[in-house]
């Protein structure tokens, strides 16, 4: 699989496929509407095996574009986080099913391989999530549902088109993090990581028992650039990509930030509507932790710690601004509530 | 609520609707892309206020159609029936998904209000199924799953959209059966009374102890022409429609034909499969019942029996071919099992 398409490529979990990919020698075309990018991947210009295309996929197609003679697709382009998808709530699901079922058309019409970013959001509830479990959709709609749904539909259209001769499968991630992770989208540890930087109170929402268990993006992107040809020649459908062994509380979590960066932030608890927002809302899950039935199956394990991703997202961030800082809200936010 | 849009409106469910509208004196307007059509339309254009325009959604607002200055939209179009929705596999759900959001579009833009069809189907299991239960769904996905999910994704985008100022609502139809269902679309009503008619054999699936209840689509229509004004006064977002008084097993139901007809047919098991193709599936409910608290709760309640509708479809099929016969199995395709 030397030729590789990563939509939505200069955004947070698409960018660490795209190093992953170029580190490993292939010909990558990215493609990102720039909506949620986190880079503008002039980095990525330099490498003469890769192309750049900051358009929707949409445009891409529209304008010629094709997957024609390309060896996989890794589908990331989705509206992203908690936060960053309330201002589409009502289209934002057609949105992610439309843009996704044009990428497996397009696979299927040029016989490319596929594969689709899911996310654990899915599974709507609490506990220790198996590829094998039901999904739960409770009906009292929100945004975060209306994402959730349209993962799912995805999900299926990936899936229900290998009869139609498409190779698909479906990853689902677990709390991905990492540098470039941009709190726009109202992820907690770029969130965290920067208020702790800047002196500020670490803001928690809901309590702060919320149980998460914390990937690594280089280990998410590791395991397509080594994995994915046993991925696909295992047939399964569906592979839960995330790390149990970095599971801790969110308040846990805030804690472990300030005592590792040596930071004078507090920690407060706030009330995510009045920072994101009436239409925010939490995840039906108190405790979201990943079973990797699958990927350990093809040989994928996680490596990356807690600690190490706390370093690296500070390190990043010590010397840099949030890339889409304009997008989110203030550092200080929490000391509305 | 004078003037109405009748989406699929020469559908099954979308023609007892326009029938109802006219009924009562409202003016129609009628969209369908008679996909899957079970009449031509003719007789509604004998009334002056209606129009027919046999073209998709996505084409009549392309043409430079709108729902400017109507009051209401029906939005009944869709793929539709266990076996109807088979060749759509794999892009069937975006299809949906994309339609639906049109209309929402359109809806919130001209600020008319809006009634659209989901579907009993999301349910995703057996019992008892009322509006405020969860809904489940299975991994093991199917086009019925990938049909069954849309509908979900439809319906949180509606009830999204409230806070775009859409004055919307969801029906959950559960098993609607009446003069002009196709057998077709795979529904067992229609092709029970037709091989009944014919002297064929019944054919049951999947042992028959399926338990379902159905329910008149006029019994249907008039929720929308008698209960529609206090459906959006009561702010309820679903509607189960149903009427689980007619109760009974499919293999009952085909004993119960037979009686009522005076047929000489005899009842067979059968395997699905090798009359619709390897990728159909039963529903995932054994039982499939619905409860009516929102429906009851507006003052709507059925009062068609099930005699009464094996009566009106005998009736109507004796006399008629299926307008959709070139696109069903044959009425003996049970015999190959």
């Amino acid at each position: 699989m030397q030729k590789v398409v990563v939509t939505g490529g200069l955004g947070f979990i698409g960018s660490h496929v795209v190093d992953a990919l170029l580190a490993a020698g292939r010909q990558v075309t990215v493609i990102d509407s720039m909506v949620a990018a986190v880079t503008d991947g002039r980095e990525y210009e330099v490498f003469p095996g890769c192309q750049v295309h900051r358009v929707s996929i949409a445009d891409y197609l529209a304008q010629g574009g094709s997957f024609k003679d390309q060896d996989l697709v890794v589908h990331a382009a989705s509206h992203v986080g908690p936060a960053g998808i309330l201002k589409y709530q009502g289209s934002l699901g057609a949105d992610i099913v439309a843009v996704t079922q044009q990428v497996i058309e397009e696979c299927v019409t040029h016989d490319v391989a596929l594969i689709s970013f899911s996310s654990a959001e899915v599974y709507g509830r609490s506990g220790m999530l198996a590829e094998s479990d039901d999904i739960i959709v409770p009906t009292h709609y929100n945004a975060r549902l209306e994402y959730a749904i349209a993962k799912t539909l995805t999900e299926a259209a990936t899936i229900n088109s290998r009869h139609r001769g498409l190779r698909g499968f479906v990853i689902r991630p677990f709390n991905v993090v990492g540098p470039r992770q941009s709190r726009a989208g109202g992820f907690v540890m770029p969130t965290f990581v920067q208020q702790a930087i800047a002196g500020r109170p670490l803001t928690v929402f809901a309590g702060g028992g919320q149980e998460r268990a914390f990937l690594s993006a280089t280990d998410l992107a590791r395991f397509i650039t080594e994995h994915a040809g046993a991925a696909f020649e295992s047939d399964r459908p569906i592979f839960n990509i995330g790390n149990p062994l970095n599971t801790i509380t969110v308040w846990n979590l805030a804690e472990r930030i300030i005592e590792r960066l040596g930071s004078t932030s507090s920690i407060e608890h706030a009330d995510a509507r009045l920072i994101h927002g009436p239409l925010y809302e939490e995840a039906e899950s108190i405790q979201k932790l990943p079973v990797l039935d699958a990927a350990k199956a093809v040989g994928w394990a996680p490596t990356i710690t807690l600690d190490e991703l706390i370093d690296e997202t500070a390190l990043y961030y010590r010397v840099r601004d949030d890339a889409r800082e304009a997008a989110a809200v203030p550092l200080d936010a929490g000391a509305r509530v």
